[in-house]
């Protein structure tokens, strides 16, 4: 069976029947114009979208569907707990040939149930629409108390540089997917990643600025030191590593969704399960805003060099 | 230029000078993790999204980039009226190919200006990739009233089905742009469509049940009549047509974005300087929630037959 057996009214009612439910309280979900959804008293809304385009985010001989639906997802959970906030209902717009099998759809969507019972939240709308590539975005709401909001903007000099687990597992990951493994760990953290969406709130009062990494350490790293007006420093040998990963997976790969926190210090080693590692610090200078890398006894300059679309 | 001479952050860059300073009273807006939002206190949010694929909503050298944006905006905004809401701000995600020329996006960024003027909303983020098809996606959050979001399902035995404004010029235009015409009303009309947002709030306490359309009329009054489990009927010499239009345009044509209106009646001939017209009558009968229509003397099923996608 494929997509155009069942028309635009099939997935709808498909979509409605298997999540429609799920989402507790809502006032409005799934089946209307739009969602209705109440924000607790003393909070305010945490608000973004991920896109995921055919050949640029994935390959659809090479990626599970339910990969693509749980990333894009998780992507977006990660935004919101690098705000310091509580993901809570999600849109998904999605385009797609009509001669896509139906079995793609029926995949893709166990990955959104993933997601679902991952994070506890849920699936309240969206679009659809026929094109002969894939896309997929997803926007999503969440809470955070009024006032709390962790901003790139918010380091300052003296703060320790932390990151949350181990990174350069996801491009290492799709590298090796791409020479035809499937089960080995990197992997499975390139297709189906965690995003660290009880670390993000539970930092939030003791953090000055937060990112998650998406683009790439070097690259997300900057972001806060550009929007802070600083600069950042960070220990090679300290930076968490995931086995096997090179240089250029650690430094510079994306899709890791791990947070790099800022703060005063004094962080555990470990919150909610998740490994906090210090791999530097913030530092003022009359250079615009670099990040340095300290390796071995020599330091100099880290450019970023993440992803980067349309180059 | 192309937009790969100027890559992801240069478009980003462009993004959030043209508009990161607009958005006023927003905690955070463009440029980081997510937007941050505060909703008035004893309001619900109003939560929907709105995709626009290439070759299937719009053909590149057909469509003005400026109606490209405006339409997929003025779509959502659309979706928070027909819940009695009001728009607030909106998300875009855009992928697009590397060598596409920055004009485009000028002219596709002028469109997202003149929305955001016309309906008082404000852009807070988004998303973007490289693909070689263009695909935007707009989601929106609004307000509306605690308890007071107008669905699908209200429609009561005795309603009176109103339609504002006049319908079946969109679909009319876009034969006469794709004939080459460009500027006649109704192309106009197609490329710049009025959603009735003044209109949605102002009726509705007045309203059992409201949808807007964007299907086609026998589409979307059928989803009301669907959800309501009611019958309904209209009067075809009732229907306000768009001069010059026909029967396929007026009852089928879709990206209207008129309202359709159920309620106990007495509504003024215009709202809002919005025109208001009776067309039919919700009742109760055996036959599944169906839709008839009264031509001359005679009265006949009148089936939905409006736009889905993967047919």
């Amino acid at each position: 069976m494929k997509l155009q057996d069942l028309g635009e009214g099939g997935l709808i009612r498909y979509i409605r029947e298997r999540f429609g439910s799920k989402a507790k309280s809502l006032p409005v979900g799934i089946g209307d114009d739009a969602a209705v959804i109440d924000v607790p008293a003393g909070h305010s809304l945490v608000y973004c979208s991920d896109l995921v385009a055919e050949n640029s985010h994935f390959i659809r001989h090479l990626h599970p569907p339910e990969s693509i639906s749980y990333k894009a997802i998780a992507a977006n959970v990660s935004d919101v707990a690098a705000m310091g906030g509580v993901a809570m209902h999600f849109l998904i717009s999605i385009a797609a040939p009509p001669d896509l099998e139906w079995k793609w759809f029926e995949e893709f969507f166990n990955g959104v149930e993933r997601a679902c019972r991952r994070f506890d939240i849920s699936l309240v709308g969206g679009d659809s629409s026929s094109s002969d590539r894939i896309f997929v975005d997803v926007s999503m709401v969440g809470q955070v108390p009024v006032g709390r909001a962790i901003r790139r903007s918010g380091a300052k000099v003296g703060d320790i540089i932390y990151v949350t687990g181990q990174i350069g597992g996801s491009t290492l990951g799709l590298e090796r997917l791409k020479s035809g493994e499937t089960s080995d760990p990197a992997v499975q953290r390139h297709l189906y990643p965690e995003p660290r969406f009880r670390v993000g709130p539970a930092v939030a009062d003791r953090a000055h600025a937060m990112i998650d990494v998406s683009d790439g350490l070097s690259t997300d790293l900057s972001h806060i030191l550009e929007e802070s007006d600083v600069c950042g420093r960070i220990y090679k040998d300290r930076v968490p590593a995931w086995s096997g990963a090179e240089d250029r997976h650690i430094l510079h790969g994306g899709e890791e969704y791990e947070l790099i926190i800022t703060g005063p210090g004094g962080l555990p080693p470990e919150i909610e399960g998740v490994k906090i590692t210090a791999i530097g610090e913030i530092f003022a200078s009359d250079a615009r805003n670099q990040l340095f890398i300290v390796d071995g006894a020599g330091e100099s300059i880290l450019r970023p060099q993440g992803w980067a679309h349309f180059q």
